[in-house]
C-alpha cells in the first residue's frame, strides 16, 4: 500500500540483501547528469535562446528519467557513462514537453519548479523555439555522444528510434493531444490510461529501455526493463495525480489543484484517492516483479527508484 | 544574372553535355518523396493529431529539400532509395518549422501553401503538438528506415547528428530567434546573413549533406556537397526575399509583402532588388563551381536544382 506519509528515505535499506544507500546513489547519479547537461547545453548566440534552454533544463528537478536510464544501463552490466548521452537526451525531451505544455495555448501555467515558466521568463516565441531546439539537441546529442563511450552505432540508432517514438505520436505528443481534447468531457478509465501511458509513462519507458540498449542488454532483458518501466511510468503519473489533489503549491513547487481546476481527468477523480493509491501499490509490485530475474545487487537501484517514485511527496 | 523573367524550364537542356530533363527528374523524385511521406505519416489515434500532421506535410510544396538529399546521394554514387528516409525527415523538420513559425506567438500567418495555416485549421495546441510530433518522427524515421536500404549504422548516425544540428541552435531555431529579435531594429548585413544561413540555408545544407553521407560519399565529397548546398541554401532565401517583395499572394500561395509589413530585414531591403539579384547570381555561380569536381552526368541534377531555385517564380 502506498501512503503519502512514507518517503523515499524510509525504503533506503534492506533491499537486495545488502545495505544499498539509495539516497546517495540517486544524488550521485543526479549530480553526474546535471554536470553532463550543463556541458551539453549551448552557450553563445543567440544568447536569449541559449539562456532560455539552460533556464529550464538546469532548473533542477529530480532527474528521475535520466537516473532511470543510467540504472537500467548498469542493470544489464553496462557502464553508466555509456548511458549519459541518452539520459541527458531524455531530460531535454522532457523539458521541451514541459516548456510547450506550460504555454498559453496549452495549459497556460505560469509556475514550473517553483519559478516562472519559460514563456513567462523569456516570452512565448523564445519558449516555443527553446523547446524545439532542445528537442533537436536531444537526438544530436545521442547521435554524437554515444560513440565516445564505445557504444556500437547500431545500439545508438535503436536508442534514437526509441526516444523518437516516445516523444511523438507514440508517446508524449499523442498523450498531450488526448489530454487536451478530454478536458471538460466525461473520460473513461481506458482513455485516462491512454493519456497517462502516452503523456508520461512512455518517456520513462524510453529512458530505461534506451539505457538498457546502450548498456548491451539482451533482447529479453530489454523487454523486462520495458515492462518494469511501463509500470513505473504509470505509477509516476498516478502518484502525480494524487499529489496534485492532496498537496499545496508550495509543497509541489508548481501550481497544485491545477488538474481539478482545469476539469482534467485524473485517477483520484475517477477512482477516488484511496483506490488510486491502491492502483499505485499494484503497479509498484508489478514493476518490482520484473526485476526478480536480475542479479539482486544490480537491480537494487531500479527497485529503490520504483519505491522512491511511489512514496515521493512532490 | 538572375532575372525573374526566366524560369526552371528554360535551363533544362545543355548541361552536363547531355539532354538531361530536369523537370522530369524533379517531378519523378518529388513523386517518390510524396509517396514515401504518405506512407511515413501516422494514421489512427489521436485522429486530430495525425490529420493535422498529414495536412501540413502532404500539402504539396516543391520538395526542394528532399530532392536535394536524393540528388546528393546519387551524386556520390548512392542509390536514391537509400536517401529516402533522410529526404522525408528533412521535409518533416521543415514542415514543423513552418507550422510553428505560422503560430500567433511567432509570425501569426493565416495562410500557407494557399491554404489555412495548421493552427487556423486545427487550433493552436494541436498545431504546436503536430510540429513536435513531426520533429520526433523525423529522427525516428531515419533511425529505423536507413537500415532497410543497407545504409551502415555509423553513416545513419552521422545523418541524425547533421539533421539535429540543422534544426536546433546550429540552424533553424537559432535563425528564427535572431529573426524575431531583429524585427523593427536596424539590421546589419552580417546579422541578415546569420539569420538566413541559420533559418533557411542550414537545413538545405543538412539535406544535401545527409544524402551524401548515407550515399557513401568520401569526406572530401561530403564537404564539397556542403559548400554547394550552403550557397544554394542562401540563394534560396535571397530569391525568397525578392519574390516576397515583387510577387502577389496569389502567385506565392502565401501572404506576399509579409516581410515588409512585419518590418523584417531582407536582402532587397538592405541592398535593393537589383543588388539582391546580383548576389543571387554570385551564389549560383559558387554553388555550380563546387560541382565541377564531380562527374558531369551525375552532377546534372544538382546543377539544375541550383538554377531552378535561382530562377523560380514562387
Amino acid at each position: 500500500m502506498v501512503t503519502p506519509e512514507l518517503n523515499g528515505g524510509d525504503v533506503g535499506v534492506g533491499v537486495g540483501g545488502g545495505s544499498f544507500d539509495f539516497q546517495r546513489y540517486l544524488s550521485a547519479r543526479a549530480d553526474a547528469v546535471n554536470d553532463a547537461l550543463d556541458r551539453a547545453m549551448p552557450r553563445g548566440f543567440p544568447e536569449r535562446l541559449c539562456e532560455s534552454m539552460r533556464y529550464s533544463v538546469l532548473a533542477g528537478g529530480k532527474r528521475v528519467r535520466p537516473v532511470l536510464a543510467l540504472a537500467a544501463c548498469e542493470l544489464v552490466g553496462g557502464d553508466a557513462a555509456a548511458a549519459t548521452p541518452v539520459a541527458c537526451a531524455v531530460e531535454m525531451i522532457h523539458t521541451m514537453s514541459l516548456i510547450h505544455d506550460d504555454m498559453p495555448c496549452m495549459d497556460d501555467d505560469a509556475l514550473r519548479r517553483g519559478r516562472p515558466s519559460n514563456h513567462v521568463a523569456f516570452g512565448e516565441f523564445t519558449a516555443l523555439l527553446a523547446g524545439d531546439a532542445l528537442h533537436a539537441l536531444a537526438f544530436e546529442h545521442v547521435a554524437r555522444g554515444c560513440g565516445d563511450h564505445g557504444v556500437p552505432a547500431d545500439r545508438t540508432l535503436r536508442a534514437v528510434a526509441e526516444l523518437g517514438s516516445a516523444s511523438g505520436t507514440g508517446g508524449v505528443a499523442a498523450g498531450q493531444v488526448a489530454d487536451k481534447e478530454s478536458e471538460g468531457l466525461p473520460v473513461s478509465l481506458a482513455m485516462l490510461e491512454y493519456i497517462h501511458v502516452h503523456k508520461t509513462a512512455r518517456l520513462l519507458e524510453a529512458a530505461a529501455v534506451s539505457g538498457a540498449i546502450v548498456g548491451g542488454g539482451a533482447d529479453a532483458e530489454v523487454e523486462r526493463v520495458r515492462r518494469y518501466a511501463r509500470c513505473v511510468g504509470l505509477l509516476f503519473q498516478v502518484v502525480d495525480d494524487v499529489l496534485d489533489m492532496t498537496s499545496t503549491s508550495e509543497q509541489l513547487g508548481k501550481t497544485a489543484g491545477k488538474d481539478v481546476e482545469a476539469d482534467k481527468a485524473t485517477y483520484p477523480k475517477l477512482l477516488g484517492v484511496d483506490k488510486a493509491r491502491e492502483y499505485a501499490a499494484d503497479l509498484l509490485a508489478m514493476a518490482e516483479a520484473e526485476l526478480d530475474g536480475f542479479d539482486a545487487e544490480r537491480a537494487a537501484p531500479l527497485r529503490h527508484l520504483a519505491r522512491f517514485i511511489a512514496y515521493r511527496q512532490h
